[in-house]
């Protein structure tokens, strides 16, 4: 039960949204508290579900005037606990019930969604009205774009269609003492200021609620078509990049990397998944074209580009997807990966980015580094080879016991993310900081950069109420 | 010659970076201190041509401790005053000898550059390597890409690429302490804490000097093939952009308007330039494919999508370059509209953006509003349609002067930008502020946006001195 000091804020709160949407029961609250990976639980005062933006911004206002701390909330699918409480004395604000289209405008290419819609909805609106909304990612069914915008989620399309900052045009924000900016902006050129809209994207709600935004819409490709790829090394994987990217341009939408030992547990505890040539080969890129033509032209695309790439002995073999299902199969292979590491037990899980150019020497660098402290640790190395984002995962070694090899994730941490510092690179490509991060980020920051953050933070919120003890 | 009282600071500016980059002499300051359009002039201390990043570091030190102001410019060819003085005791520090390309990383798909480098070189040193630097405006020759990003300048392959700000994955920037930010990243994913970047990119030098940056390339496109076609009305050729869109997908890479108006002024003041059809129509548009296969494809395209633009009678005529010179000619009428503006006597200019959506509605609407305030007011109506971005100019009726017309800059600048926010759009589309819009700006944005924008400058300047009276 909330203790009593707390009446007078409750009471504001549910004469703003309605006593139902004022959750303060243990049970009805536990869902918003513990995070997706079940890795942080928190307590809140209470669980708010504002139904609009004005009531958003009623129930921050009385945050504001209670000094108490907002943890912004949307699908809670967040793999770095930035959705659930971590201080005492604060409330939840869910932003589900906020969950309607408010506007597409095909001419313009853009819809305008509450925060709280979820991102497949809005994938279906868009191809209900010819067009593509490009960002895809494995929470699709239940993660929401106000999550989506507040972590700069990346996905499977990065590659031709940038990150979820990238697809937004415009923004409608609560500001942390309960005010609303109207930046709901359709425009693909605005310059008249500074950019409010690209600072509350990637804040994890550390800044303000994002309530609704203007997001772009693709003209809707007449056909896709996947394609398999072996290769002997990362290195030959990027070759093969240049020459995707020079022959198919802007067709190209995946470019993905999987290593042979991610290929073994699909096929070990997917029995069902086939492996699909005769030999095994070190590395398997998977390529998806898509082509405003059809899909004889994305074809033509295809036998060109290995053409190539096999006189350039670039590549061992290849496989072009021979009609819808075989392309499903195809991704199908790489969506498995992180659900036969599951089945395989538990591992030390890496999401950082490099230079495209680098990625070959990081993964050769840092497995030699792994294997002098962790002689026979296996690295499952897949991802998004086309944005330098590599899901780096450490597994230990054969027969060693998953659960006990874990105790060493802060020593192999250090050893990653060195070797990611020291090529240039990201250690949170697409999941963002939220408390898992918090304090290793610091540790790569310049003192420079970490002083103008904590300097926008103190200017925008400086009460320090929002989402605190996450990002900064 | 400057007070006595800047001896001192003057002297650490010599040792910085060498009396010969310490310009104090009126004549050798001059063109430094009237901005590229001539409206502007303004006096400086001293005109500070610092040679790498740490003497700017060095420069803005001095600055910081004596309270001096610092006005960054590079090429000075900014249409809104932005890179010139506009208060007493202040230094400009020109970036033009920081002009080194630093690194070119094929693989990586990057560029890493100083800010003075000039557009037109670096779009060349992407070419040597077989990649694209797709940003283009008509001041390449001598505008430099720190001005670039610092104004988030358009240009005419928006539509495709972005403005400047998606064209930039990291920056460095010596901060109004005079401090080096270190953000040369090169990453396609980084989700590792606030949006520095895009807060420097489109601020005008008033939060910190960017003194280099990583800007993305694309694979050099094999075959560039322009089209016009001749359509009745700004709402034909948006149909027409829809058509394109859904049959050239990322093909698409530039779509312009132009009215008769304007077609009228530039074969009345080029005549060697010659108009495309037989009969003069009241729209033409200008397409651009951009073909990672090669010309015959791209007319194929072009066939395509004109065939079903034909049928669906929203094309009246269309022509497809036979050759690269006559692309070259088509550009040629779209680029000589403000050159045969320059010739017919001075207009009132706009710089404006609205959805692509509503641009029809906009141009229909304020013409109408116009002729009722200025009866016989002629409408030289022109520019990037795909972006919704119109250059409206506003020029006197047939026969009355010029120059006297302009008295009326204010009324028609309310009629204009009123009609603009209106239609949700935008007062300066790709220009930015500068001295020329700061307080207009002011009229559009609610005070809740006015308030973060005074905040954020407030943190990261809290002493004022970078680019005062600019922006905000």
């Amino acid at each position: 039960m909330p203790a009593p000091h707390h009446d007078s804020f409750l009471d504001l709160c549910r004469a703003a949204l309605g006593p139902q949407h004022v959750l303060t029961d243990a049970a009805d609250k536990a869902p918003f508290l513990t995070d997706w990976r079940k890795r942080y639980t928190g307590d809140a005062i209470a669980v708010l579900r504002p139904g609009n933006t004005e009531e958003v911004a009623a129930a921050v206002h009385a945050c504001h005037a209670h000094q108490i701390a907002v943890v912004p909330q949307g699908g809670n699918t967040g793999l770095c606990g930035g959705a659930t409480p971590a201080t005492m004395d604060s409330v939840v604000i869910s932003l589900q019930r906020l969950n309607r289209v408010r506007q597409v405008d095909p001419l313009n290419n853009t819809v305008t969604v509450d925060a709280g819609v979820v991102l497949q909805h809005l994938q279906d609106v868009a191809h209900e009205h010819g067009r593509l909304f490009p960002l895809s990612l494995a929470a699709e069914g239940s993660c929401t774009i106000g999550g989506n915008l507040s972590t700069n989620a990346g996905g499977t399309a990065v590659l031709r269609y940038g990150n979820t900052r990238e697809l937004c045009l415009g923004l409608e924000v609560v500001t942390p003492s309960g005010e609303i900016w109207h930046g709901l902006r359709g425009l693909r050129k605005d310059n008249t200021g500074y950019d409010l809209r690209d600072l509350f994207i990637g804040a994890e709600g550390t800044l303000g609620i994002i309530t609704a935004a203007v997001m772009k819409l693709f003209p809707l490709p007449r056909a896709s078509v996947t394609a398999l790829a072996a290769v002997a090394s990362p290195r030959a994987a990027l070759a093969l990049l240049a020459i995707a990217q020079s022959h198919a341009g802007a067709m190209l939408t995946g470019f993905e990397l999987m290593s042979a030992m991610s290929m073994q547990l699909v096929t070990t505890h997917f029995p069902q998944l086939r492996y699909p040539f005769a030999e095994v080969h070190p590395q398997l890129v998977l390529i998806e074209l898509s082509d405003s033509e059809g899909e004889d032209h994305a074809r033509a695309i295809f036998e060109k580009l290995m053409q190539v790439a096999f006189n350039a002995g670039v590549v061992a073999d290849a496989a072009v997807a021979e009609s819808v299902q075989q392309s499903r199969d195809f991704w199908n292979l790489r969506e498995h990966i992180p659900l036969a590491q599951v089945e395989e037990g538990k591992n030390i899980k890496h999401d950082i980015a490099v230079p495209v150019s680098r990625v070959a020497d990081f993964i050769e660098t840092t497995d030699a580094l792994l294997q002098v402290s962790f002689p026979g640790a296996r690295m499952v190395t897949f991802g998004h080879l086309g944005d330098g984002n590599v899901h780096y995962n450490v597994s230990p070694p054969a027969g060693e016991d998953h659960d006990a090899f874990l105790g060493n994730q802060d020593a192999v941490n250090r050893i990653v993310h060195d070797s990611v510092h020291s090529h240039g690179g990201s250690i949170s490509a697409e999941h963002g900081l939220g408390q898992l991060k918090r304090e290793e980020n610091r540790l790569y920051k310049s003192e420079v950069e970490l002083a103008m953050m904590r300097a926008i933070k103190q200017a925008l919120d400086p009460q320090g109420l929002m989402n605190p003890a996450k990002v900064i």
